[in-house]
C-alpha cells in the first residue's frame, strides 16, 4: 500500500515535506494546494504533481493524507476539516497559538478518530535519536538535568515577530518539546526569564529575543532552555543530559569537517546556518515516520497532546516572565 | 622585597595554598598555625617552616602576610584580628555565611585600611583567564548570556554539608563570583530553583543537590549558572559567553589527552576529579597575584566586596527558592 | 536537456550511481543491463527503468550516457565499445590493472573525442572540497606535505583480493589520485613499503593488507599514505595537508554526533563503516559533475589520463616493495 | 636518602633539569658547572646552588649525580669522566653524533658499572606515558602502525643547523627513540625521504627540512614519522597507534583550552610554541625517574643503548635517503 499525499502549502516547509514525500518509500505526491500561482507552478513542476484547490483535495478519493504547510491561523481549521474528511493529517507546529483553540481541534481529531501527527522536526534528527536511544538504554542512569541550547543564526523580520506567538511560542516550543520527550516524567513548574538584547524592535512589539527557561518535574528533574535570536556562528542546537551515572551530549552540524591551522591557532567552519540544511534528515526521519504509523495503525510518535502540551508551557514561560515567579502547569490546565 | 607569609590552617587547601607560597618568587613561607600536631609536624617537614600559633603570628614582626584557610566560622574573626595586627590577608571564601558578619568584618578592614584578598581561584584560572581577556579585547561583542555548569564528582559527607551554609553559599558561590565578574554589569535579579536528586540525605539536612539560577542585569543580559553535586565522569567546570558578534567558550581538562578507538568507538579518559588538581596552575597564580597586590599597594583583584555580593546572590537563590519567585537583590542591601 | 543514462551492472555500486542519477536534476535513469535476473528485476522496480542488455543499449537512441559499474577486467572493452557508439562515459575506478590495456583503451577514447569520466569518488566528497579549496584559496601557503590515512573496517574476502590486483591497485589508487589532485605538482618518485598483519591469507595470495607510501616531486613536496585493511572502529577516512603557511585537515565522520560520559570517561560513536554510507554526498556529486561536464562540453573533473596516473603509481609502488628501493614515475612511463 | 646533584651547564636546558631537580622530593641541587659568568650566577641566584669547576664536582664527596647539559659535542668525554669519578649520569640526548664514539663511552660505562641514563623526554610526558600504557594493557590487539608527527614551529638557525648532526639525529631522533617505544619489536629497515621546503639555507648546509620515515620491524610492523621544520600554528606533537583490535591517539597542547565562535566559524589558540612549554610536565617524571632508578638500584628507563640505537636509526635513514633504497639496520651494526 502507498499513502497517497496531498501538501498543502507550497511556502519553503511545504516543498521541504514535498521532497521528503517524494523519497519515501511507501508514499507518493498526488498534489499541491497553494494560491500564489507562481509557488503552485513551480511546486507542480518540480515534484511532478497536480495543483488543487483545498476543496478539491477534501474531496479526492486518491488522497489518503495531508500536509499542512498553511499559516498557522488556518492549521487549526484544516485539521478539523481534513479529520472529517477521513484523511491522516500530518500538520506542521504549532497547532494554533491558542490553547483553547487547539483543545477544540483535538476533540473534533478524537471525535473522528483521525491520525494526526504534529511537525516536531528535531525528535526525528539523527543524533538526537541516538541520544534518545542511550537514554532509554539506562546508558546514563535516571535522568536529572536537560540542558537545551537553541540559538537561531538572526532574528526574523518584524512582520514574522508579529504574528509568531512570541519567541516562547515560537522558538522554545521546539524546545519545551524535546524536554518532555527527554525529561521522562511530566513538567510540573516552569520559571522564565527574558530580555531584548538584538534588536530593540523586537520589544517594541512585546517580545523578547534572549531567554532562558527553567522545566521542573514532581520528582525535581529540572530542564534549562536557553534561547537567543541571533549567534553569528550559524545555527546552534546543542542538547545535553545529565542523569545519575553519566551524561550524553549531541553536538552542532558544522557546514564541513574541516580544520585550518595557522599562526593565529585553528579554525573550522560555522554551524549550518538554516534550520532546513541543518534538519533535512530530521523531516525525512519524521514523514516516515508518519507514513508508517499511518501504514501500522499505531499512534503517530508525536501527537496533538504534544502539540498543545508544549503550547501550555509556552503559555505558562510568558505567565513566569511577565510576573516574576514560577508558574505551576496545573495552574493553565485546570 | 620578599613578602613574608603566615598560613593559618594546615589542611589540603592550607597545604595548596602553602606550597604555592614556596614557589612564586617574591614570596617566602615562614610558619604555619595548625591546632592539629600531626598536620602541623607534617606541614613544617615539607616546607621546612615553623609552627606558630595565631597569637605568635599576630605578634610576629617577620610575617608580613597571612593566608587564612582555617574553618569558615573562624575567617571573620581572624580577618579582623589581622587586620588589626597590619597584616595583609588572603582569606580562603567564604568570608562567612551571615552577610551582617561579612560586613562588620569588612568594616574593621575598610577602618585599618588593610589589604584583603578573598580567594576565588577559579578567577586566577589560564583558561578562564584567556577566556576573560576575549571578552574584555571586544571579540564576542557586548555580553549577553553568561552559561556556568559546574558539577562536583560525588557530594560531600553529610558532616560537611551540615556546616556548608547550603549548596548556594557554599558551591554556586563559586559561580556567582563568576557571573559577576563575566557579565559586566551588577546582578539585579535572581531566579532559582533547586532539587534533590542524588542522596535523600542531603534533603533530610534541609539542602540540595541539583539547582539552575538565572540572574539578570538591568539591561537584560542573563547569567544561567546550573550544578550537581554528581558528574560520574569527573569535576565538570564550564564556561560559555555569548555575546553579540560571536561567543567563547573553556572547555574541561582531562586525565590525558588521548583517545582509544575500538569497535565500540572512540574513548577519552575521564576528567581531571578534584578541584585540586583541576585548579593547580590557578591557584599558583592567585597568590601571586595577591603577592603583586600587597607589593605594588594596589587593590587585590578579588576584594571583600567580591566575597559580599556573592554570598547576597547566594542568599537571593535561597530566597528565590524558597518563595518561588525572582528575587531582587536590593531586598537584600537595602 | 536531460542527459539519458543506462547504468551497466546493478551490483552495490551500480545501485549507488543509479540512485545518484535519479536524483541529479538534468539526468534521467533510462535503462539497466545485467546478467543476473534477481539484480536485475529489483534495480528495475526500485528505479522504474528497463533493463536492456549491453547491445541493445549501445544501439539505443534514447541513451546519452553510461555509466559502467561492471566487474574491473570488463571496463577497458565496454569504454572502447561505448566511445565508438558515440555515447559519453562515466566509468567506475579502475579502468583496467594493466597499465597497457588502459593505454590502448583512452586511445580508442581519444580517436573518437568521447567524453570519459574515472570515478574517484573522494574528490568530490564536500569536505575534501572544501580542503581543497582552502588550499587553491592560498590560506595555508604553498603545499609541502600530504598526509592521507585510509583504513578499511576489515579485509575483503580472498576471491576479491584475488581479482582486485593488490592493494596498492585496488585500495592505495585512491589516495594515489588524491595525492595528485593536492600535491599540485607531478609525483616524480615513489617509495613504499608493505605488510601482511591482519591476515596471513592475504599473504598467501602474494598480497599486503598494510602499507606505506611516501611521493616526492620534484620540488620536494612530499605525500605520505598509510593503508591498512583492518581498522576496528570504522571506516578511516582521513587527510592533512601542511603548507608554508599553515595546515588544513578534514576528519572522519561517525555514525553519530554524539558524546556519552560516565565513569570510564567520554565515548562518542564508531565511524561509519562502509564507503557507500560514508561516500553517499560525494557520489551524487561525483554524477552531478559528469552531468554538468557532458552538459557544457567542458573536459570531465576526473580523466582517462587520471585513472592511468594513479594506476602507474600503483605499479611504482609495487616495483618499490619489490626492489627496496625508490622508484623513478619516469622508469614506468618512458 | 637525598640524591645529590650536580648540573653541568646553565642553558636552557640546564635551567630545565635543575629547575625539575629542585622539585623533586629525593633530590637535591648542589652545584651548577658553567663556562659562561653570567649564566653561572644567575643560575646560582634562582636555585641557591654553588658553582663549581667540573674538575671540583668530579672530585666532590658531596655529590652522587650528574646532569650532563653541555654542548653534544663534549657529551661522551663527560660521560666517561664521570663514570670513572663513580657518579650517576643522566645525559642529554644525543650521547654523541658519531655511532662509533657512542660505542666507546658505553664500553666505558659497562666497564665501571656506571648508572646512565639517556634524555629522551618524551617517552616520560604524562599523555605519551598513558598511550603506553594503553597499549601495554592490550587495549588495542597487538601493534602495527605507529604515526609519529612532530614539527617544529620553525627552523633553527644556521649555526645550530651546522652542528646539529641534520635532521635525522637531530629532531628525528626523539621519533627514532618514540618508534622503539611503541614498535615492540626491534626495527630491521629503515626507509627514508627528505626535501628542503623552508629555507634553502639549510640545502647548502647538506640538511633537509622535511623528511618522512618507514621504520619496519621483522614481522611487518611499521612506523611512520613525519617530520617538518616549520608549523606556523605551533609545537605540533602527535602519536597514533594502530593495533589489531584498534588504535590510541595523543593529541597537541594548546596554549589554551577555550574556544571563540563567530560568523568565519570557530577558533581555538595555537600550540604551545616551545618544547619546554610543551614538555614541562615530561622533564620533572624524566629527573624523577632517573632519581629512583639510582636509589632502587633499577636500570633506568632510558639507557645508553636506546641512545646508540636512535643514533643508528638516524644514521640508516641519512643513508637510505642518499642511496635512494631501503637500509637494513645490520648495515651498521655487523
Amino acid at each position: 500500500m502507498t499513502l497517497r499525499f496531498a501538501v498543502l502549502g507550497a511556502g519553503r516547509i511545504g516543498v521541504t515535506h514535498a521532497r521528503a514525500i517524494a523519497a519515501v518509500p511507501g508514499a507518493t505526491l498526488v498534489a499541491m494546494a497553494e494560491p500564489s500561482e507562481a509557488a503552485a507552478t513551480s511546486a507542480a513542476e518540480t515534484f511532478g504533481c497536480e495543483i488543487r484547490s483545498i476543496e478539491a483535495i477534501e474531496a479526492a478519493g486518491d488522497v489518503d493524507a495531508v500536509a499542512i504547510c498553511t499559516p498557522t491561523d488556518t492549521h487549526a481549521d484544516l485539521i478539523e476539516r481534513f479529520a472529517r474528511a477521513g484523511k491522516a493529517i500530518f500538520c506542521e507546529k504549532p497547532i494554533d497559538l491558542d490553547a483553547d483553540r487547539v483543545r477544540a481541534a483535538l476533540a473534533v481529531v478524537e471525535d473522528t478518530g483521525a491520525t494526526l501527527m504534529v511537525g516536531f522536526n528535531r525528535r526525528f534528527d539523527p543524533d538526537f535519536g541516538a541520544l534518545k536511544q542511550t537514554i532509554d538504554a539506562g546508558r546514563i542512569g535516571a535522568v536529572e538535568m536537560v540542558t537545551l541550547t537553541s540559538r537561531d543564526p538572526g532574528p526574523p523580520p518584524a512582520e514574522y515577530i508579529k504574528v509568531s506567538g512570541g519567541i516562547f511560542r515560537d522558538m522554545t516550543i521546539h524546545d519545551f518539546d524535546m524536554a518532555r520527550w527527554l525529561l521522562g516524567e511530566p513538567v510540573e513548574t516552569v520559571t522564565a526569564q527574558a530580555s531584548v538584547l538584538t534588536d530593540p524592535e523586537i520589544g517594541k512589539l512585546g517580545d523578547y529575543d534572549t531567554a532562558t527557561v527553567i522545566l521542573r518535574t514532581a520528582s525535581g528533574r529540572q530542564a534549562v532552555i536557553t534561547n537567543s535570536r541571533r549567534a553569528t556562528y550559524g545555527y546552534d542546537q546543542r542538547i545535553e543530559v545529565l542523569g545519575s551515572d553519566g551524561a550524553v551530549s549531541a553536538q552542532n552540524h558544522r557546514e564541513a569537517n574541516i580544520e585550518i591551522a595557522d599562526s593565529a591557532g585553528f579554525h573550522s567552519p560555522p554551524l549550518l546556518n538554516f534550520f532546513m540544511s541543518r534538519y533535512t534528515a530530521a523531516y525525512a526521519v519524521e514523514i516516515t515516520a508518519f507514513v508508517e504509523a499511518v501504514r501500522d495503525g499505531t499512534p503517530p510518535p508525536t501527537t496533538g497532546e504534544d502539540g498543545l502540551m508544549a503550547l501550555l508551557l509556552a503559555d505558562a514561560a510568558v505567565l513566569s516572565v511577565a510576573e516574576g515567579r514560577t508558574v505551576r502547569v496545573d495552574e493553565l490546565t485546570r
